[in-house]
């Protein structure tokens, strides 16, 4: 007797987290242990309101699933909204609601703060002898989950990234005047993404010139010095920095003078290129930039990398398969055989392995004397950002999936 | 006996400056009635050093000149260097080296700063007898050029807002919470960029909610209370704000507090997406995140408009055959025959009707309110966005075409 699945978004949104929603779709309704397929609006924080809605009844042909591919952000919605641990009343909250839909699958994509949730649940629901499988399927643009190479919605938020370094630096040619311009690139305590922005490199641009990454201590004399000695060889430098370096006392350099922080307490990091702007007008007399390339890179469907969408409708596909064979309490994760050609596996994780934890780039992976990343890493993130992922296109601006938000009364 | 041709490039650099600059050159080939086919490095500043290039050598082949036409900012460099009034030692200057490289035609490809050198240079040849065409050549992202239907260099720039405000609104809806999203769109005096975001509505993506206009005073108070009331039927608003709107007072919202001055003596605008978010904060009690597209929306070759490129090519190479057939002091204008279906006519215009004159958006254009565009604007500028061009793309990032800087010496 099939039971019925429930599928949630969690976290900050990616190009493709829509893909893997996508992916996860398809396979349920091919799999015969799988009755309804449920949509929770919002993850946990909408299930808990029993705000559920039938996503078969929004997928009639399979051009709703390429549109539902390139579009960005969370389709179903999204929360910031961490489970709290057990014993809770939000558990039998969910156990009442659980067994009302006879759900018997539970699919969740998110990055390491979603995985906790996916743990508790799956603990929670072994615990009370339930028969619920808890998949987790992974997306993050930050690209900080351990075991997993790397993460869906890394790939597309790293080519946006390239590119758009590749055309500030060419934008940054336009006078014959010396120009520092400065990036501002996502990555609260791992700097991917702004190491991506080596991928700008090649005959003809040789920006970014220097990477300024939060796994680096960040000194501003050090930082000045080099910037000045590259300006002797060099008029027009592009620095990638991204927003969580840190000064040597542990300070973020964009908070100081700010305590904000999100729903999740991460602290909220602004401003940290208009303070490398300040700091290298200090010292050196040239028109100096600062560009944040702020949530565009995490949404630019537009840019999307094919290798990405491809991967992370590959994802929730397989999260869907191990949940049918009877896995639990995993989370799908990517093993590199190589990259050149580049192939990898799509294989099961213990959730444990991955929830809370964050992945920072390896020491090897960055040059010395800590102002780039080594050709290795270029390597690594190369494969990722290979093809363009074709949008629909409707009188020339893109076409995004809407869903229908009908809640399921039982 | 053929003359030579010089071409230069001038003011801010746009995704499809370089199409010009192809349709030019390609034309010059096909003319017997031009010899040597020349560029200025950095526009006027570079050609009354001698630095000039020769562009013969460097196309061999269609691929450089596909190449060349989907790479952003100016392929020869550009300057921010106005024509002095007459007598000044620069025309002769010029002169000189206009009879030492015999250059009997001069191609300026630029705004309406660029067009008043265009008007003086022209007027200079007449007076002194002097047989040297001088042609415009439109470009700038504002479309703030009057006669002309539009400017090459806006249709691209415009895709790149449109697109990128549809993607900001869907990463909105991302948590069930009221938000609102504040997009900071380049126009100092002219709002046709701004005006642009309108496109990026349609069923689904009711965004942008309000387009505040540099043509429209600023009123705080109104603004807050026009806020107010569209959040009560929406709980998430994309604002598209000019950073040229200015108060009652004619003081720019954004300069408050700056007197920082460009070379041309205009006043540097930043800034005015956060005095806005601030502004909002201080009554609407929800979140309020302030996006700059900043220089991102000038270069973004990878969303260019094929219909954009595809004009700027033409555009260019009209010119060079009106300077063949005998015509000068004049600049390339589109005539809009009908938006449905799109069909435009490539016509000469007296450079002074164009040089140093702003268009801006016309009043018919923009809501009695004030606080949107009609449906005439949407229908304006939705042709000029069609299609996508297709870059060169080598290991998933795109290729740009580079100049031999060598310099030509006589």
């Amino acid at each position: 007797m099939p039971k019925n699945m429930i599928i949630g978004q969690s976290g900050g949104p990616t190009a493709v987290i829509n893909a893997s929603l996508s992916g996860a779709i398809q396979q349920a309704m091919r799999s015969p242990e799988i009755g309804e397929v449920y949509g929770a609006l919002n993850g946990l924080e909408g299930l808990l309101k029993e705000r559920i809605v039938d996503l078969r009844v929004n997928f009639k042909t399979s051009e709703d699933f390429q549109l539902l591919e390139s579009t960005p952000s969370a389709a179903l919605g999204s929360c910031r909204f961490k489970m709290p641990p057990h014993p809770d009343p939000a558990y039998d909250t969910l156990l009442q609601i659980f067994r009302k839909f006879d759900i018997g699958y539970f699919f969740y994509i998110g990055g390491n703060d979603s995985m906790d949730t996916v743990q508790k649940l799956s603990e929670f629901f072994l615990s009370r002898g339930e028969d619920v499988k808890c998949v987790g399927i992974p997306k993050t643009v930050d690209n900080d989950l351990p075991i997993t190479d790397h993460t869906p919605g890394f790939g597309s938020a790293a080519k946006y990234v390239a590119t758009s370094v590749a055309e500030v630096y060419r934008d940054s040619l336009v006078y014959d005047i010396p120009m520092v311009s400065v990036v501002e690139i996502m990555g609260r305590n791992a700097g991917w993404l702004t190491a991506a922005s080596a991928l700008a490199r090649r005959p003809g641009c040789p920006a970014p010139h220097m990477i300024l990454l939060p796994e680096v201590v960040f000194d501003p004399g050090a930082f000045l010095d080099r910037a000045a000695q590259l300006m002797k060889a060099e008029q027009n430098l592009v620095i990638a920095v991204s927003e969580g370096i840190r000064l040597a006392s542990g300070e973020y350099v964009a908070s100081a003078g700010t305590s904000a922080t999100d729903s999740f307490g991460h602290a909220q990091l602004s401003g940290v290129g208009n303070y490398i702007k300040s700091l290298l007008q200090s010292r050196i007399s040239c028109k100096v930039r600062a560009i944040e390339l702020s949530l565009l890179q995490r949404c630019a469907a537009h840019c999307a990398s094919l290798t990405d969408v491809r991967e992370a409708v590959a994802v929730g596909s397989a999260a869907v398969s191990c949940a049918a064979a009877g896995q639990t309490g995993g989370m799908l994760v990517f093993h590199r055989v190589s990259s050149q050609p580049y192939l990898v596996t799509c294989d099961w994780a213990p959730v444990g392995d991955v929830a809370n934890l964050e992945k920072t780039i390896p020491g090897s992976w960055i040059t010395p004397d800590g102002w780039d990343v080594t050709g290795e890493m270029a390597d690594y993130i190369r494969p990722l950002i290979q093809g363009c992922n074709s949008t629909v296109i409707k009188d020339g601006m893109p076409v995004f999936f809407t869903l229908d938000k009908t809640l399921v009364t039982k």
